[in-house]
């Protein structure tokens, strides 16, 4: 199980295989007996296979591919709509339109996505997680017809893979476990913790194609920049006001 | 595999056996090859072992026995301090300041630590998820010595089990799965979804327990309430603040 861990890779290709309805019920029937908040199960998860959805849904995504070429396109939801609507009908006062409710229910969203992408990639299936979800949820609520109280937190695509591509690299583990407490870097072990993945030929040649000094410079100048990341934090703070889980100013 | 993930349970009670360091190291190489944005592993965790810091965890945790009883308990963070810091060492100007930066690191964090929960449980550990992180994260921070761009998003805590609770209900599938886009649910849809849940021993005495007509109301009146909640809203949100994922007003 481990091994299986260790050994993934994202996959961004897939075969034309679709996924067997019974499979997928067997995958999201796992997912939903990881943890989550008091019961209360306050989540959704919406599966797009039909085609012209998935092309609508493209554009909020940038077009990346894997969401028209992938068999199916899963859509993870925070949702207090439905607890809501029982306890309206259970003669109960609910008050889940806040953002704490949100961090819960987004919290218990993600790992049940998580779930389900470990128990897809253990059927030999292959994932693809876009974090593009948060960049334009307003549009994925309009596609999906979301109602007030669910909103987009991740998507996942998922299909036979096409592709094999190699395990991609990570930090070594002292970047990101603390013991007892935190921990503050000094900048030789910043040096240390970043060393290989500088050296490596790979992040070299990505640096030089995108024109910078620097492979930190890729991210702050081409990937995730500041103007960009203050833009999409305003755009999904207004779909949290629109989906009634932050109250408006 | 599956089975795995169905059979799961929540383990509140664990006996006196450590956990091997080798063991933990290899939990979280395994969860570290998860899926994360852009690959920047923008989270981390503080695995906390100590005694007296698990007993001054605990307030934060409403004192849950979980905290002090377990050998080892793991607070994730969403962090962009380590990657902010490697930033301004190469040249390159970060932004993750935002809001943004915070939901794509949270989301990075929560992968992570499914990923681990999954995998300390096929290890024949087990673990519990600790809500309360968000209700009281400026204490954690506080004991933990968090820096700015880092706040715990959850804790799990983890043991081998001395305690093997029955499997915990859920919802039938249709009540958190759409097909293509989401389907509003009628009233009769709503009865349907939580009839079991209703008609059952356990929660109608859960229900009497707690004086209440309804099993809603417990959840309404008792252990989520919309006071709290919006306290504790409020609290999150100044913790994201403070820790500079949310500009001030």
């Amino acid at each position: 199980m481990l091994e299986l861990l260790l050994n993934r890779r994202t996959i961004r290709k897939y075969t034309d295989e679709n996924i067997a309805p019974e499979l997928m019920t067997g995958l999201l029937n796992a997912a939903a007996q990881a943890s989550n908040t008091g019961n209360m199960q306050a989540y959704s998860v919406v599966v797009t296979t039909d085609n012209s959805l998935k092309k609508q849904l493209a554009p909020a995504h940038f077009n990346q591919p894997m969401i028209t070429q992938a068999p199916a396109v899963l859509t993870f939801c925070a949702d207090f709509s439905r607890f809501t609507q029982w306890c309206k009908l259970r003669n109960a006062e609910p008050g889940y339109d806040n953002f704490k409710s949100f961090m819960a229910s987004a919290i218990d969203t993600l790992i049940f996505a998580q779930t389900f992408a470990v128990a897809a990639e253990s059927e030999g299936l292959g994932i693809c997680y876009l974090g593009t979800t948060t960049y334009n949820a307003q549009e994925i609520i309009e596609v999906l017809q979301l109602p007030e109280l669910v909103i987009p937190v991740t998507t996942i695509t998922v299909g036979y893979p096409a592709d094999n591509p190699a395990i991609t690299d990570r930090l070594p583990l002292e970047s990101v476990v603390h013991y007892n407490t935190y921990k503050p870097f000094s900048e030789e072990d910043i040096n240390s913790i970043y060393a290989e993945k500088e050296k490596s030929a790979f992040y070299r040649q990505f640096t030089a194609e995108n024109n910078k000094e620097t492979l930190a410079q890729v991210f702050t100048d081409v990937r995730y920049t500041k103007k960009n990341n203050e833009f999409f934090s305003e755009k999904y703070l207004q779909a949290l006001k629109q989906q009634k889980f932050l109250v408006s100013e």
